[in-house]
């Protein structure tokens, strides 16, 4: 029998006027949440009305924090010290959590975005001041991201971590993705990304860009909010793990 | 015997490169700070740099939420829903006492900034959305500020509240400050400033413009951080104060 | 017979990774384009295709100038020095013509956006502040609005002006629009539209939401590029114009 | 007998109430100047003033376009697009002429700011992107930096170049600038930095770090404006440059 896994998805990544996802749908579907924190997406209107749906639909919400980047949807690799990365998560960490205290609830785990979620896989330096900053700001938080420095350094520093999994991304043999330039990067049929998601849940595996097994056991599964079929393929892939008899839930204590 | 003074500047209005108070030195003459949130002046690395260094001085940390505008310091008056002003305030106050958390501090006032706080003093909207942030983030925090809307609001949403008095600042005989434009709004010298300042903390009352005797008791003494003379002027307020007997020292319960 | 008359929209409202208009569908309806100019909407990507696609469409380019504002898409009224509003408005205008340049062309006409616009019939302050920024950077550019004081301050700086007719706004008895809040303020039947759009270019008049007919001479007629139905609404205007007889064209020279 | 040369400073880099440099004080020594934009510094009211200053001295006003890092004072390393590099140098030249044309004048050259600067040195894609968009603004405009890239495909678009010598700043046996982190990257005593000046306006030559002499031709000399003993130091050079009898004045025709 399989573990309980959670189905995440990144929302609220709207900016004043402009709208990016459908969380009015999504919110029906995932069991946590990745909210954007005012840096790439999610003025503070947009984050109280996030983070009251979900709160109202009893999804889990988590921080999404990102580099200070509006123009760039914070996508745009950025070189900047890490002590000033700190500081900016720390930051963002904070005034999300700020909405949840009305409600009585705390952040359920942090999932860096875009470009600086990207670097701190391979960059120990920005994954420890990711890692140094959810610890400042709250050591029982969740550090949630793909296998790599992002990890290993949220372990080091005593944090609970969860592993991510990214069914409509195409995996290198060696367990990273392949970057989005490149042909076959994105997986699109949304039957195969419920299917990739199956596996991951049940079996703890994944088939890689060569064809290969490839272990790679998560605890969440991330469906991608945007896109025109944004919301019936996230439904897709919750159904098919239903279907499969897996438990969809969002941990509710430390996760490993 | 007079009670004790809290004698409060607004630190941390520096952006980046920039800078614009000598907070080294304030932090050594005042007992509480007003600390910018980021949204006038204070990205999150100043942020850092000014509480760590308020903790170390014991310079008790005030939150200073303002509207969004760099470009006018906050000094310009924005027309928003009073919606997105209570969700700007509350992401402003979680982003800022982020920073207090690794000291084991919480924020200890929040006193509303440039514009902002002008139109709290005669806007109920505006007064109110700021008093249901401070509500909806700690009920404990003390609002503080002069008589107005916002004391009054912050009254009726159960916060503690503490009077602000402006000793460089002219009075009308109304009790509001006479606007910056205005001829004489401005008091500049500094013993003059200190001998208000005494006034207000001994006898709880000031000398409007018109030259009548206006009773306006305060908990606390803003001294201005910007300009050429900030820091010695803050001194003499200081020097005079303590010469009068009057104890300066933040306020560390509930106010009132 | 009438005189040709403009057909515009806003354009070029998206911002990175966001978009408001369908500005593909948009720029084969109307014969002149209001573009945002990076402070309300709009970021210098965003402006290269957005023009791009005017001239290669024949629609001709216009400013549109605004708050700097993104968080609220230019809609909050500002309080600031009409010296700083006039260096806003002419950086707006260099940066939006610096993309026309390497097409051979030049601004059209300028038409101030949002709560800027709105403010602009009220305020002679604000208003003249735009026309001299308007006359500084060329004297030949035409100041589209409707009747008031930004009209009014246009003329008395020597500039060309066009008057601009609102067929979805409704308007009150003295010919200024009904505010958005207030209920019947907007006209939603694309049919009513364009029967109100043919009445002003034909008859230059408009019925007030009293009843009362009104003369309203116009020289352009803006459709709006945002909701759902906005691009077979714009349809609908243009059908029934040139089905009334009208052509629809911009203006090549001076208007009035 | 030496070539006339320019002596040039980093201008107009304060941001709303924040300022940087002693504008004043250095436009009574400088021949030209490099204004900020808006993307690092330099909000549109500073731009005004910085530039009627100039012209006012007979100071030629040049660009200084950035990344869009206000943050970072436009000195973090940015990974983008090269278009959209482009549009956002192509938006800055025309905002800043803008404000040059009330004055009848047009912008004298460009010089890249900060990281966008030292990546032009070494990237090819960026200095392409750069020297496009000013093709695309003015082909009759001069790119001015240190040899490199930046330099290489201005000429390749056939633009005017300048080359700009860094007195205060080491040098590598290779031309290319001594990385600031590293010791001995900044020469600090203010007659060394004179005495660089003029070996670099009289010789066209150099002692690198190492002790080699390269030769070093250069059309202008930036000095910094920033730090305590800016103005004094700029003092400093020009007065070491024309007791060696070096004419100090901007160029007014194509460089080369």
């Amino acid at each position: 029998m399989s573990r309980p896994i959670d189905l995440t998805a990144d929302l609220g990544e709207g900016y004043g006027a402009w709208t990016m996802t459908d969380d009015e749908a999504l919110t029906r579907i995932v069991t946590s949440a990745n909210v954007a924190c005012g840096f790439h997406a999610g003025d503070p209107s947009t984050i109280r009305d996030t983070v009251a749906l979900c709160v109202e639909r009893g999804v889990a919400v988590g921080a999404q924090p990102s580099f200070p980047d509006l123009r760039g949807f914070g996508r745009r690799p950025i070189e900047l010290p890490p002590s000033d990365l700190e500081a900016d998560v720390l930051y963002q960490l904070g005034a999300l959590e700020a909405f949840l205290r009305p409600h009585g609830h705390r952040l359920h785990h942090v999932l860096p975005h875009g470009s600086l979620g990207n670097m701190t896989v391979v960059r120990e330096d920005y994954a420890r001041a990711v890692a140094r900053a959810v610890r400042a700001f709250d050591p029982r938080l969740t550090v949630a991201y793909q296998e790599g420095w992002m990890i290993r350094a949220a372990e080091e520093e005593g944090l609970p971590v969860a592993r991510v999994g990214f069914p409509d991304r195409a995996y290198d043999d060696d367990g990273t993705l392949v970057r989005r330039a490149l042909p076959g990067a994105l997986v699109e049929d949304p039957e195969e990304v419920a299917a990739r998601a199956v596996r991951m849940a049940v079996d703890g595996t994944i088939t890689t860009i060569s064809g290969a097994t490839l272990h790679l056991p998560c605890d969440s599964i991330l469906v991608h909010g945007d896109g025109p079929d944004a919301v019936s393929s996230a439904s897709t892939v919750r159904g098919r793990l239903e279907s499969a008899g897996v438990e969809v839930a969002a941990w509710s204590g430390p996760v490993r």
